[in-house]
C-alpha cells in the first residue's frame, strides 16, 4: 500500500478538481493543512477510517450535521437497500417521496405543500423562485444567514464584497454572479431590530429568507419585530433550516420559537447522509410552483426519499433530537467547567445539538489549530464545532474531554505567557473561502 | 389493497407537491391523463411494475435517459451497496470522487479538470458560473437547446416568451426569474448559421452553450462556423452532454463529429440512474471555480460516484453504446418498414440511441396519444420516443412492433378518413408545460 495515501490522494485531487473537493467544510485546510485526513474509506456510528485504515473518532462536523442517527446506521441502510433492489429510478414516479410529502406535511401542520430537491443550495434556490413568482412583481429579497452558492444569494455582495461577512463565510467573491443582480437582495444582521426593520422599510422588500439559530438564540424582542413587520410589510417569511432542522425539535426549531413562516427548507438530518431536501410551505404560495418552471431528473431518483421516511421514523421512535440535546447540553457543560479549570476566556455558543466554541483572544485560530493538531494524535477529529449525533455515547464524550485537559492546560500557559506558534507543527487553519494550491 | 392505487395516489400527490412530482418528463399528463401509470414499485432491466402490482415492458423514456445498463442493475447495485455499508457519508471526502474525476479525464483527453454535483441543473449552472468567472467581465451567452430550470436559462425568454419554443420545451414562462437579466442569454437555432453568427456579432457574447445533437444532426457547416466563430470571437464552448453523453460513444457524442468543447456536462446516463452530473473542462477555465464559490453539502455523498464508477467501467467492458446504437437503428428502420406498409407519413429522428418520430399530419397528436392508449393495453409504454436500453432484446422489440402493426393500420384508416377522435378514450396528451388541476 502506499504509505500516506490519504495525503497523497488529496494532493493528485487538488490537481484535476479545482478546490480538491464538492464542499469548503470538507478542506482539510479548513481544519489542519497537510495533516487532517482528507478521505474516509469506513465511516460507521461516529467512527471514520480513512485510507490508511487509521481510525479516528469524530468529535467534528459529523458528515456537516446530516449524521444525526450515526454514520451507516443500519435500519436506514436497509430500508435504502430494499429499493435499491426494486429499482432506485424508472420512467415513473416513486411513491416515497409521495409519503415522504405525506409525513412532512404531518410534522409541519402549518404548511400544505412539498416540493423536494436534492442539495441545500437548489432547495433554497427553488423556495426564492416560487416566492418571487408568487410575488408577481418586482419585489428584493432580505436575508440573514447562510443560503448556498447560487447566485440569487452571493449577488448580496455585489454592491460590498463584505455584506456576507457576517453570515457564515468570509470572503465570498461574486466573480461569474451577473451584475444585474445588484440590489435585489439585502443582508441584515440576527438580532438587529434596528438593521432589520430598515432594511425592509427602505428596499421594497417582498421575501425574508433567514436562519432562525445558527451562533446565538433569536430574541424575543426580534422575533416579535419581525412578526410585526410581516404584518405590515406583507412579505414572504421563508426559514433556511437545513442545518437546524430536526436537531432541537421534530421538524424545524422555529417550533420552539412560536414562530411559523410561509415556507420552510430541511435539507442535511432529513436523510441521516442520504441526499433529499425538501420546500414545505403554504399552499398560496407553493402553488406558483405549477406556473413556473421547475424541474430536474435527478430529483425523482428513490434513495433520497426512502432515506428521508426512514430517518424520520427513527428519529419520531427515538426521540433523537432530545437525545442530541441532550448530549449537547452536557459537552456544553464540560466544556465550561475545563475552561473555568484553566480560567480560559472561552465563548460557548451554538444550539445544544451543535455546541461550538472559540476564545476571547489573538490567538483563538492557533488555540483552534492547536486543538485539532493534538486531537489528531489522539485519533480523533475535533474542531471548534461539534455536530452531536446519537452515536456520542457518555464514554466517547468523556474521552474527547481526557484528551482535551493537557490541551486547554497548554492555551493557558500561551494565554500567560508562552508561545503558542511553537507548538504548532504546521500552517494555521484557514478561516475564509480562499484559493488552494 | 386499494383498487387502482397509482391513480388514487397521482390524485392525492397533486394536492400536496405543486404539479404533483418533481419532473415534467413523469407526469402522467404527458403521456396518457388518467390511465398512464404515475408510480412504480419494481423496476428491473426494463420492466415496470406499478403500485397496482401491473407488469409493464418500457419502451418509453426508461429512466428519462439514465439507465442505460438497465434499470436495478446488479453489478452496480451491489458496488454501491457494498459502498453503503461502509458509510455513504462523513466528515471526510469520498475517494471516489477523486477516481471519478481521473476516469472521466482518460475518457476526455481534451480536458484537465472535474467538478460534481448532483442534478443536470446544478451542472449546467455551475458551467455558467465557472465559464463567466473566467471571463472577468459582462459578457452574455448564446445558447442552443435545453439547459434546466435555473434563471439563467429561463431568462432567455424574460424578452420574448417564445424564445425557447424551438429549444425542446415551448411555453416556458419566466414568472419568479428576475427582470435584470433580461438581455443576457441569447438563443439560436440549431443548424442555422446565419442566425448563430448574427446571435454572437450583436450581443457580446462570451459563452456559447448547446446541445450537440437532440432531434437531428449537425451539419458539417454548421459545426464549422461555430469553429470559426469561435476562433473570431474567443467565446467560450460549452456542450451540454446530459442527455447524448455515453449513449453514442463512451463519452461524448462531440467525439463522433470531432468537435471539441471547453466544458463538457454529462449526467443522466452517467450513473445508470443514481444521482451524479459531471462538469470537465479546460484548467485554463475551470481553475476559476476557485475563486468563486460553489459549494454544497450533497455534492459529497458517495452513492453518485460509486455508481458512475462501476457503470463507465461496465460500459466500457461491454461497449454498451455501440449495443444500444444498432438496436436503436434495427428500431429505426423497423418503424420506417411499418409505417410504410401503411403509407403513414412518418418522420423518424433522434440518435440512434433515442429514436424518435412523429407524423407529417393534423392530428400528430391525437396519433402519439392513441399510440399509447393502445400499448398500454398490451402492457407496455411507449410514446414517440425510446430511450434504448442493453435490455430491450430482439424479442422484446419485435413485441413492440407486433403490437404496433394494428395501431398503425388503424392510425392509416384515419388518414384516409376514419375520426382519431372516436378511437380516443381519453383527453389527448399534453404537449406543453401547462398547469395541472
Amino acid at each position: 500500500m502506499v504509505k500516506n495515501k490519504t495525503q497523497l490522494t488529496w494532493k493528485k485531487a487538488k490537481k484535476i478538481i479545482p478546490g480538491g473537493n464538492m464542499l469548503l467544510s470538507k478542506r482539510p485546510e479548513i481544519f489542519l493543512p497537510n495533516k487532517w485526513p482528507a478521505y474516509f474509506k469506513i465511516a460507521k456510528g461516529c467512527m471514520v477510517t480513512d485510507l490508511d485504515n487509521k481510525t479516528y473518532l469524530d468529535m467534528s462536523l459529523m458528515g456537516v450535521g446530516t449524521c444525526v442517527l450515526g454514520y451507516a446506521n443500519n435500519q436506514i441502510d436497509k430500508a435504502v437497500n430494499a429499493n435499491m433492489k426494486k429499482g432506485n429510478m424508472s420512467t415513473l414516479n416513486c411513491e416515497e417521496e409521495y409519503l415522504l410529502a405525506e409525513k412532512l406535511l404531518k410534522i409541519n401542520k402549518w404548511a400544505d405543500m412539498v416540493k423536494f430537491a436534492r442539495t441545500g443550495g437548489e432547495a433554497n434556490a427553488i423556495a426564492i423562485r416560487i416566492a418571487r413568482a408568487a410575488l408577481g412583481r418586482k419585489k428584493n429579497i432580505a436575508i440573514c444567514g447562510y443560503h448556498g452558492w447560487h447566485d440569487w444569494y452571493l449577488s448580496a455582495n455585489l454592491k460590498n464584497k463584505k455584506n456576507l461577512d457576517q453570515h457564515l463565510l468570509s470572503g465570498l467573491s461574486t466573480i461569474g454572479v451577473p451584475k444585474n443582480l445588484e440590489n435585489t437582495v439585502y443582508p441584515f444582521n440576527f438580532n438587529n431590530i434596528d438593521e432589520l426593520t430598515k432594511v425592509i422599510k427602505n428596499n421594497n422588500i417582498g421575501i425574508l429568507k433567514m436562519e432562525i439559530f445558527r451562533s446565538k438564540p433569536p430574541s424575543k424582542e426580534f422575533l416579535e419585530a419581525i412578526k410585526d413587520l410581516k404584518k405590515k410589510y406583507k412579505f414572504i417569511l421563508i426559514f433556511d433550516e437545513c442545518t437546524s432542522g430536526f436537531r432541537e425539535t421534530f421538524g424545524g426549531i422555529h417550533k420552539k420559537f412560536n414562530i411559523y413562516p410561509d415556507i420552510c427548507i430541511y435539507g442535511k438530518a432529513l436523510g441521516n447522509g442520504y441526499g433529499i431536501t425538501a420546500i414545505v410551505g403554504k399552499k398560496k404560495i407553493m402553488d406558483y410552483a405549477q406556473q413556473t418552471f421547475i424541474s430536474s431528473t435527478f430529483w425523482t431518483e428513490r434513495v433520497g426519499p426512502t432515506a428521508a421516511l426512514k430517518t424520520l421514523e427513527v428519529m419520531e421512535e427515538t426521540k433523537s433530537w432530545e437525545k442530541i440535546s441532550k448530549k449537547g447540553k452536557y459537552f456544553k457543560k464540560k466544556l465550561n467547567i475545563l475552561a473555568k479549570k484553566y480560567n480560559l476566556p472561552i465563548n460557548i455558543f451554538g444550539t445544544d445539538g451543535i455546541p461550538s466554541f472559540n476564545f476571547n483572544s489573538k490567538d483563538n485560530i492557533k488555540y483552534k489549530t492547536f486543538i485539532t493538531q493534538e486531537m489528531l494524535k489522539s485519533q480523533i477529529l475535533a474542531s471548534n464545532v461539534i455536530y452531536i449525533s446519537v452515536k456520542h455515547d457518555m464514554k466517547k464524550i468523556n474521552s474527547y474531554f481526557n484528551c482535551l485537559d493537557p490541551i486547554f492546560q497548554k492555551i493557558a500557559e500561551c494565554e500567560n505567557g508562552n508561545k503558542i506558534q511553537k507548538l504548532l507543527e504546521g500552517p494555521v487553519c484557514h478561516t475564509t473561502f480562499q484559493r488552494l494550491n
